[in-house]
């Protein structure tokens, strides 16, 4: 650079900071003497800028501190390298580990996550117009929509994908763990186990994944003449799985030998139900499975008999699903349903 | 609308559809015949307009699909509404529940979180080139930064709140549970206990959290004249609690009364080490505290003794510095440190 041309651009760089602004690629060009599609090339993978422009533009932008803006960019290419992840249900820990997971594929393709979370699984009605003004390229949905609201999506060409969760009725992609599956795996391992008199502690009532899981189990149940079985609704917390139990057996007056849980954490509070308000030895006495693999089940103190799902293979799963059909969107949806893992445990 | 204007927006919208694109606030502008500043200020809060002509847009918008666009909104406005949040450490449970807390009080302010997942606390300085593309309006800090990597921030006039760190050295703003009164209040509840052999596991070397924590401990133990301390290193996880303790008694042949963990996780797997790797009665033969309250620490098979961060407080007072210096970023930054709570639980 020349003294005078070292000059103006802090001169540039005095002005934006007097007035408290972030360096634009209009400030660069002009701190340069280049235009500002010049500045722009500079910035753009392999586009077409001479080697001696390349290295004077970036002299400048970082005296000026600049750096080309994600946001802009995503005007012109149409792509935000966004995604929309909606997740419910803060009552069940397995849902942060996806997170994780989610973050860690994502994060390494340079892609990023907006979160929304919804208190409760009805509530994502209200986000959607939201996910749509941040223009993200593609959703992840761990989350029921109706119909009405796929449409929604499709309609505005926004790719997602369903996690643990399908359609039957709109072509959508989907990742799962086939529940269904899983919830008869267990009953025949109960029924093995010579259990005999059976109650289910369902998730909320507007969880379609407990809804699943639990006919899966009600199917098998029947399908073995086994028709008198107590059900009770529970919200997933361990705090909902101790008091099912509770209330089952001191107000329903019945007394279960095998109790199938939607979820491992209800299952923990319900082995701890077990064994210190009933002093019941688990599972000699009584039989509890859960479903999901949460992290704490595998814990000595719990050591629940459940089915796990393939976490890591279904959020990559996910992940691939979506990016091939924001860079393809003429792609077809595609539906991948993974079998869960029987983790024996100790509590069947 | 009259028939000929009706049909003409029919047309714009065939025109989109075939093309594939979404509406613009251009295409809106030439389907209802007004100009693209005038749909701007129908869909700008309190900005001056007709209600004819907003009736108008607003026909037409509805026809057309056409939503605002927060992307491009935020090229005028400056503000993108959203905010970074770097978190680390997939090892513990905690944070996710840190994640719920946050993104419940950002949502209700109609601002999203852009989530940045860290496989370690050292991986920061990679994201923060990414956190600054996105032009967030702000950034919540769950992980160290080196001194330079704040002035990076600073320099580019990006708001941001530490969680659970702060700096000595460059002013900034800060929401922490005090680690360090907390530990010390440990440290005398096991003293007060009767405990003489006194052990701490650790957090990863690179966790400024643990070592915050583990300075308070020794710190206490030091006044107390306790300087005969084991100490070992764990990863946070629940494994590494059962582990060291293993370590600590079979391979370097220490056996503690005490055991202070770096946090709830590990003292869990700890207390399954005690109890069934040598069959120790918690706590008659050996105390086990923790540190977070994270919430399988309460459940029946643990009650952990340990101090409760309180999580809502801090998640509310994180998200409250940073929305006020996002609106006034001449306000100076501010630190706020909220006392650990004491939970009983029963293994001191």
């Amino acid at each position: 650079m020349t003294k005078s041309q070292d000059k103006h651009v802090l001169y540039v760089k005095e002005e934006l900071a007097q007035n408290n602004q972030r360096a634009t690629s209009y400030d660069v060009a002009r701190a340069a003497g280049v235009s500002q599609s010049a500045v722009s090339r500079c910035f753009k993978p392999g586009a077409s800028v001479s080697e001696k422009m390349r290295k004077r533009v970036q002299e400048v932008a970082t005296v000026l501190g600049y750096q080309p803006n994600a946001i802009a960019r995503s005007l012109i290419t149409r792509r935000s390298n966004m995604v929309a992840v909606v997740i419910n249900n803060d009552t069940n820990l397995y849902y942060p580990e996806l997170l994780v997971e989610l973050s860690r594929d994502f994060n390494e393709r340079g892609v990023h996550m907006l979160l929304f979370t919804l208190e409760h699984e009805s509530d994502v009605a209200n986000i959607l117009d939201q996910v749509w003004q941040y223009q993200v390229d593609g959703v992840i949905l761990a989350a029921q929509l109706s119909d009405t609201q796929l449409s929604f999506l499709g309609q505005r060409d926004i790719p997602f994908v369903y996690y643990n969760r399908t359609s039957d009725s709109i072509p959508c992609s989907s990742v799962q763990c086939d529940h269904f599956e899983g919830e008869r795996l267990l009953v025949d391992k109960l029924i093995a186990a010579k259990r005999k008199r059976f109650c289910i502690i369902t998730g909320p009532s507007d969880s379609s994944v407990s809804a699943t899981r639990m006919q899966g189990a009600l199917k098998r149940l029947h399908e073995l003449d086994i028709s008198d079985v107590q059900i009770i609704e529970g919200d997933y917390s361990y705090h909902s799985g101790q008091e099912s139990l509770i209330s089952m057996i001191d107000e329903l007056d019945w007394q279960p030998d095998a109790v199938i849980c939607a979820n491992d954490i209800m299952a923990l509070g319900c082995i701890d139900a077990a064994r210190n308000h009933f002093k019941f030895k688990v599972p000699k006495q009584i039989s509890i499975v859960g479903f999901d693999g949460a992290v704490p089940a595998s814990w000595q103190a719990y050591q629940l008999t459940t089915v796990t799902q393939p976490l890591e293979l279904m959020a990559q799963a996910a992940v691939d699903i979506l990016m091939q059909r924001i860079e393809d969107p003429s792609l077809p949806p595609e539906k991948r349903s993974f079998s869960g893992v029987f983790s024996p445990g100790n509590t069947l």
